[in-house]
């Protein structure tokens, strides 16, 4: 679905570009140029996962989620919907960004700093598992749905296709380091790896590590076992 | 001046307890516990530092810093006086604390999170190279003062006695690595050294470094060169 991506990811342009120069030159491709798939590394802002039944109940009966913006993983979009989120001290952040399509859970992601703005204590969580987490009260143009649980700090994770994990020697649930350069790099632990058929190489991280490290488009990036 | 010290930090006891431990047990201190000062890490929110001029100017004539909290650096503290930071897009920060004593220049120093809602392009300065910054309106209770300059993120950086380089094997102006532990854990890399007699082994990482690690006092934190 080419007409889906807007732009192509500055890693992905220089990963072929690196590959046809080596092979131009006739030169063996050193082991980053060789890896099957450009490393693609995006700084996921807060933002939610709704059911179809809240996004009716929020936005309206038989409303849809509309594309605001193809993501890099085939079919993801954030959506042009935002909402308010009202937390347990009944402080607000406005405009949170909705990402598609509906799942079939009610999550919200925010960063630590999010949560100290809010007086949360956030949870850190993988993606999808919110069991006992706390809840949130969540505001848009047709009404309100209070969410008992879901609000999280998602896991820093890296979404690979199964010749990725081949490539780097790793394994679904398994963990990697990502090493970030530049004037503040740093590298960061514990990166859980989920692997799966349709997944296209990209490492996501939150505000709070994208803005520690200042991550930039041609900021260099490792994945490092 | 230990009138100044409200509570030990949990570092500086654990340093205590451990060489303590090992004494009684008669083993060999571990490389960690047999440096000379305990390693606290503590996370500076944005704040800034004024001449004492601009005290004036913006609390008014004859206007003395007054003490809030007293810091882990001997004679520093955090001021009871605060103060509106207004942007050049007129974007506000309210509440910006102000770190006494005075200096002979002023600084804002503010995360890439902050500059982001501020809309500030952050310069990355070592503390006290301000040169060709951008700068910013300070509104006090008595008045107002124009900043042309001093609107930074400060260069993450780590305080040692010559003790403590001596330990560590590094010198004024060195790099370090400060790897952090914990279930988000990461290493960051290029931490200034920066020694001075009057100087307590600590590191200063702002607050975007802090919440992408999730720094807790009983966080593990281990300095290496």
């Amino acid at each position: 679905m080419d007409e889906n991506v807007a732009t192509l990811h500055r890693a992905v342009v220089e990963h072929m570009v690196r590959q046809a120069v080596y092979q131009r030159l006739g030169k063996a491709l050193p082991s980053r140029a060789s890896a099957p798939n450009p490393l693609v590394v995006n700084v996921s802002a807060r933002h939610c996962h709704l059911t179809q039944e809240t996004v009716e109940i929020l936005f309206g009966a038989g409303h849809r989620l509309t594309v605001h913006k193809w993501l890099y993983q085939e079919g993801q979009f954030a959506a042009k919907e935002t909402l308010t989120l009202i937390g347990p001290r009944s402080r607000v952040i406005s405009n949170l960004r909705i990402l598609g399509p509906c799942r079939s859970l009610n999550q919200v992601e925010l960063s630590y700093t999010d949560g100290i703005a809010l007086g949360f204590d956030l949870p850190l969580r993988i993606s999808g598992n919110i069991k006992g987490t706390l809840g949130c009260m969540l505001m848009g143009p047709a009404g309100f749905f209070e969410m008992t649980e879901g609000v999280i700090r998602a896991l820093r994770h890296v979404h690979m296709s199964p010749e990725d994990a081949t490539f780097y020697g790793v394994e679904a649930g398994g963990e990697m380091e990502l090493k970030i350069g530049g004037p503040c790099g740093l590298s960061l632990d514990k990166m859980l790896v989920r692997v799966d058929n349709n997944f296209k190489l990209e490492v996501h991280i939150d505000t709070d590590e994208g803005n520690a490290c200042n991550l930039q488009p041609d900021t260099p990036c490792e994945l490092i076992k």
